[in-house]
C-alpha cells in the first residue's frame, strides 16, 4: 500500500492506494469516528460495490445509502436535497460520516453535503473513477454546478481521509477512463516535465490499461495535486494552474450542456486551446502541440473544441469562470511543457480573435 | 460609535453599533474590497432602508439587489437559489461582497450564499432586526431549513463586520420586537446574573422601547455572544450553552410549521421548558421561574408551549436536533440563574414524562 498526506495542518490527510481496499475493513472503520454512516453513491456505482463496501464495515454502524442519479447534469442543487432529505428521515447527526462512492460527481456532491449539513460532518472519499482517483477527490473542492456556471455554489471541505482501489478502474467505460487521463496529463503539462515524459513514453501502456503503469500514473497525479494544494489551498495564487485547459472546458461544458461532454474531455481540448494560445504567445512551439494531440488522440480523447459555439458564447461563459476577477479573465497558460503560468493581462480583443479561429462564421 | 471586536484569530472582526450607521459611507465602504456588491434583503425591510443603504454606497460600484420573500418559511435552499440566480446573471466574481440588509432569516440565508457562491466570498451584515442585531449576525452560523428540521443545512461563516443601527429598530413591528427580548434575557440566564438583574430592573423600560436602554442591552448582549463564539467557535463545547430554550423551540417552530411561531417566541416558551426542567433537577426554584415568566409575559412573548404537540411530536423534533450526538440528546438547562449547563444524561423516560405534562392526552 502506497500512502501519500496532504499537509495542511490541521486538516491534514491521508491517500491510501492499495489494490482492494474496498475490502479493507480494518483501515476502513479506523477513519469513521461516529455510529452512523451515509454513504452516497449513483445508480451505475453502487451495483458494482455497495455490497463489498457494505460488508467491509463495521457491523454495529447504522449505515443509510443515497442513490444519486448518474451523470454531470444531475449535480444540481435540486439532487443535492436527497442527500439531506435521507439523512434527516435517518435521523443523522452530528457525529456522522459522508462516505463518497463513486466518481467526481458524487465526490463533488457528497462533500458538499459534508460540508453543509448540520453545518459540517465527518467525510470520507473513496473514488472510483480515474478522474475522481487522480483529481477531484483530492484537493476539498466541492459544489454543485448551476445552470449559469460550473461548480459555481460549494465550499472548501477536506476529507478526512481518500481511499483509491485501482482494481475498481477493471469495470471503468473507455470514455470515462481516457477523460481521466486528461486529468493525468494535466500534471505533467503545468508542474513536472519529467512526469510528461514518462507518459508520452508509456503511451501504449496507456492506451493497453497496463495496471502498474496506471498505478504508478495515480500515485504520481496525486502526489503532484497534493503539493499544489497544500501550497495553496483555496486558491489563492498558485492552485489555480490546476485549471490549465478548464476555463474552455468550463465554457464547452455549460454550452453543451452538462453532461454531454465529460469534464475530462471538454478539459483535453481545453488543454489543447490553452497550449495553441501559449503558442501564439512565443512560448511553446507547434510541433509541442502536435505531441500532446497525437498522445491525447492515442487515448481517444477530443483535441478541438465543438464548432457550434459563436464567439459571443464563449466570452460570456468564459467571463462567468471562477477565475475571473474584478472583469479581468485569468488564463493558466503554458510557459513551457511542464510550467504552466497564470495570465491576466490578455487583452479581450486578442481572446476573441483566437475562440473566433474555431468558431461558425 | 462603540465597537466590539469578535476574536477569532485571521477571522476576527469588529462588531460597530451606533445610531445612523446606514449613513456612514466611510464606514461601509471602508469594509467592501471588491468592485462588486449584492445586497441581500427582503420585501419588508427593502422599501425602509434600502435607498438609504445604496445612497451611502460608493458609486463606482456594482449593486445587485436580491429581495427574498419575508418569513421563516422562505429560508429554504430553493429560496437560497433565488441569491445564486442573480449573482451569476449579473456576472459576479470571486471578489464580491455579500450584504445582508434584513432580520435572522436574511442574515443566516445571505450568510450560507456567501460561504457558497464560488465556494465562499466577502460578507457584511446589517442586522434590522432585535433579534439580528444581538444574535444572529454575530458568530457566523448560517444556513437554511429543511422540511424536518431547522437550520439543518449551512456552513459556520464569519462576517467581515457587522453594523447595527439601533434606529432602525424605530420601525420593528411588537412581535418581532419582543422575540428579539427573548434572546436578550437568554444571556443573562446562561452567563451573566448581573445583566439578568439590570434587565429584570428595566422591565418597564424595555416595555417602553427606552432607546438608552435598548442601547445598552444590544451592547451586552453582543459582548456576551462574542466572549461565548471566541471560546468555542464550531460549537464542540461551551457554545451550546447559546441554545438555552432551542431544542424546545426548534421543536415548537418546526411542528407549528415555520413562520407560525418567530423563532424568540419560540425560544421564550423553549427557555420556560428549560427552566422548569431544570426545577425537576433541584438545580433553581419555582419561584426564579416565575419571575422570569413575569418578565418574559411583560414583553408579551409566550411563557408555554402549544397544546397540541404530542409526545412522539415532541420527541422526533428533539431527536433530530444537531445538538443530538450518537442517540444521546443534549440538552441545555440552568444550573443557577446566570449559569447553564449543559446534560446528556436525561433519561429518554424522564423527559418524556416531561413533555407529557403538556401535551394533550
Amino acid at each position: 500500500m502506497s500512502t501519500l498526506n496532504v499537509q495542511l495542518g490541521d486538516r491534514s490527510y491521508p491517500i491510501y492506494i492499495e489494490s482492494g481496499v474496498l475490502n479493507n475493513g480494518a483501515l476502513l472503520n479506523r477513519h469513521i469516528k461516529g455510529k452512523q454512516v451515509i454513504v452516497v453513491s449513483n445508480t451505475t456505482v453502487a451495483p458494482l460495490f455497495m455490497e463489498r463496501l457494505c460488508a467491509s464495515l463495521d457491523p454495529a454502524l447504522q449505515v443509510s445509502q443515497v442513490l444519486l442519479p448518474d451523470g454531470e447534469e444531475h449535480k444540481t442543487l435540486a439532487v443535492l436535497e436527497q442527500i439531506f432529505d435521507r439523512a434527516l428521515q435517518d435521523n443523522h447527526n452530528r457525529s456522522t460520516t459522508v462516505l463518497a462512492l463513486g466518481g467526481g460527481v458524487v465526490g463533488d456532491m457528497a462533500g458538499f453535503a459534508a460540508a453543509s449539513y448540520q453545518r459540517g460532518v465527518n467525510f470520507l472519499q473513496i473514488p472510483t473513477t480515474l478522474l475522481a482517483q487522480v483529481d477531484s477527490s483530492v484537493g476539498g473542492k466541492t459544489g454543485v454546478n448551476h445552470p449559469l456556471g460550473k461548480n459555481m455554489i460549494g465550499a472548501f471541505y477536506q476529507p478526512q481521509a481518500v481511499f483509491i482501489d485501482p482494481d475498481v478502474l477493471d469495470t471503468l467505460p473507455p470514455r470515462e477512463y481516457a477523460a481521466g487521463l486528461a486529468e493525468v496529463i494535466k500534471y505533467g503539462l503545468i508542474c513536472d516535465p519529467a512526469f510528461y515524459e514518462w507518459l508520452q513514453h508509456h503511451r501504449d501502456d496507456f492506451v493497453a490499461r497496463d495496471k502498474t503503469v496506471l498505478g504508478e500514473a495515480i500515485k504520481r497525479s496525486c502526489a503532484a495535486k497534493a503539493r499544489v494544494v497544500a501550497e495553496d489551498e483555496r486558491e489563492g495564487g498558485v492552485r489555480a494552474i490546476l485549471n490549465l485547459g478548464h476555463t474552455f472546458g468550463h465554457a464547452i461544458e455549460a454550452a453543451q450542456g452538462y453532461g454531454s461532454w465529460l469534464h475530462g474531455e471538454a478539459v483535453s481540448a481545453g488543454m489543447v486551446l490553452a497550449a495553441r494560445l501559449s503558442v501564439n504567445q512565443g512560448w511553446i512551439t507547434d510541433a509541442e502541440v502536435a505531441r500532446l494531440v497525437q498522445w491525447l488522440e492515442a487515448m481517444s480523447l477530443p483535441t478541438a473544441p465543438p464548432d457550434n459555439m459563436s464567439v459571443d458564447t464563449w466570452t460570456e461563459h468564459m467571463l462567468r469562470d471562477k477565475k475571473v476577477i474584478d472583469g479581468r479573465l485569468r488564463l493558466v497558460l503554458l510557459e513551457q511543457i511542464g510550467k504552466a503560468c497564470i495570465v491576466d493581462d490578455l487583452p479581450q480583443a486578442e481572446l476573441e480573435a483566437f475562440v473566433a479561429t474555431f468558431s461558425p462564421v
